[in-house]
């Protein structure tokens, strides 16, 4: 373990009220040599596929060793697993509600194990409505003061998967959905851009639909519209994207999940 | 004093404006090893209610030496006094309006002071309108740099308290109120979870009522309600809370500070 | 360079998706010993005016040798420069959109790079989109690693400065403009308070108007007019700002940028 572990904390509790800060006086009450650094808390409320691709671009970045909690969790109380699992030499810890399912389809954990063991999860003293403070926090604490994620439990018989819907490719035309809107109103599909180079080896010649508006060909970045105006990109995180640019795609084009995306050729 | 003396931050300064990042400035340019925590900046704008349910659900899970800073000063420019109070061995700044009384209630101050002393508190050179810069962080740098508590001034005449309504109980009913809503738009109350074991031993039977409007009985969790339906518990801080499930309370039913809450008998 | 060199964030990213640590996990990836400071990340989406004030506030505070890191920056992807400043013994990267402008007015830099050399700027690898993760965060753990500045990349040919509105004054009157509204809903101006006294040694005399609206005379702080009253002062930053004690001045009057406001005297 190294001499000052990181502990990342990923949340929908806002910093509105004391949540955060119970967890991170919980870690740090019980592993003093911790630092504790803010990945988000402002994922949408209970979104478990918003949360799951903050945790896909986030995550893989940070140094081995560390160690993060995801706390996206509407199903606290219920009986619903939480999980440790190791991958790139970092450890998760996260409900068992596919909000890591995005980040192990890109890199396959090399251990995942359930919160089991009651010398290390107290889960017969938590309350039934936080466990980030009463769960999480004390959990990671220990893996951050050198407990070996294998202590914590047996592994799962099943580990959830978020059902996404998956785009459809035919002749010279790929069918996707938005996914989510993210800060800037930028629709996420769930289109990788690697999808498009076979049928689409020029993308100057491509056209890119929103349901029936014509957003445009796919562009190499927002700049490459005038301000205002609609833009699709392969965005930071591989994945095509429709945007305004300096502005809101979200708050022009409404930002429900589920809304059809489509690729075809311009002829 | 800790080698690395944790400095936390509790405002309502929110992140959009350079306020917090000038209170970080000065702590870390006059306490180098400090390290500086965020508990939370989006508390809703001088809300010192809100605030006061924060700080207690918070800072008594951190480690002792740790040095809290609480800026929710609706009063800042005027002659309030500014608190340094000692408690689990912890010390915390905060302005005298009541923003600590519920921490206070639930932990005795080992001791209070006015930060009064010229050679600390740089009153006479400070701004007006922005003594989380000008004064708190300056004195949590010298708490941090190992100035005694005692030194910043002697103790005051009065604390102020928040008048907060109080709960009445009477045969087989409790009447109490809703203080503020959380992020998740859940109800806060003011009954705490203990006062109704007496009166109700079997919570299963219990009713409790949103003004008009009958939310149900205490439940253990969200989660043994159907996902958007309306439900009481205990929460993590131990009170009565209106909520719904994987929903928003605040939406459904208002947040109106002082909304009539009722625990009945189910018949 | 410092043991624990200070690395901090000033974005527009939010904390509602995955980037802001996207950046922190390659700074801490890179430059396993720094400290990694938030200074604020929901600034208004692509505002650079408000930004450049946020920065003016805070960076200034922090102790030499601590690193900054502002991505407010609706041109990315496009030809702008990005740079590297060293004032007071501190270094700030950003693009060259003018966001440091207002502090580079108030302290004199040392010196200015461009990011140009390939060897510790990697904008041939970089994506379109996020070059807070691809570009300034690499630089900045080269930075927190001991990288001189100089070696960063050469002077810039010109270097881009806001062209802000710039009150006018004239015989007992003195015209400026709103510039943003900051978090609280007040309303910062153009106005610097250092250009009050000559005209105006008493500022209890004068009279400031919001368009046609009289809010009254600069008054010391929020405390000397009664809650829900507007009240014009002198901010923590020495600029004119009409605010509402307790409330909100940009619900009240707008937010406009350039809303007129006017110093008189009082007859």
């Amino acid at each position: 373990m190294a001499r000052r572990p990181l502990v990342t904390l990923l949340t929908d509790f806002g910093t509105a009220d004391g949540y955060v800060g119970a967890m991170k006086g919980v870690i740090l009450r019980n592993a003093p040599s911790a630092t504790v650094v803010d990945i988000a808390h402002d994922l949408p409320p209970q979104n478990v596929i918003a949360a799951a691709h903050a945790v896909a671009a986030s995550l893989p970045m940070f140094p081995e060793g560390t160690i993060h909690v995801v706390v996206v969790d509407p199903g606290v109380g219920s009986d619903r697993n939480i999980l440790a699992v190791r991958l790139g030499g970092q450890v998760v810890l996260a409900p068992d509600n596919g909000v890591l399912s995005v980040l192990t389809a890109q890199h396959t954990p090399e251990r995942i194990v359930s919160l089991r063991n009651p010398r290390y999860v107290p889960a017969s003293t938590a309350s039934r409505t936080f466990h980030g403070r009463d769960i999480f926090a004390p959990v990671a604490a220990h893996l951050a003061s050198g407990v070996a994620m294998d202590a914590l439990g047996p592994a799962p018989d099943t580990v959830t998967v978020l059902d996404l819907p998956v785009p459809s490719v035919s002749h010279e035309r790929i069918d996707g959905q938005v996914l989510y809107a993210d800060r800037f109103g930028n629709l996420i599909t769930n289109i990788p851009g690697a999808l498009l180079t076979e049928p689409f080896p020029d993308l100057s010649v491509t056209r890119v639909w929103l349901g029936e508006t014509l957003i445009g060909p796919v562009l190499p970045s927002y700049s490459f519209t005038d301000e205002g105006q609609s833009v699709a990109l392969i965005n930071s995180m591989g994945s095509l994207e429709i945007a305004v640019n300096q502005g809101n795609a979200a708050d022009r084009f409404g930002e429900e999940f589920g809304m059809p995306v489509a690729v075809t050729l311009r002829r």
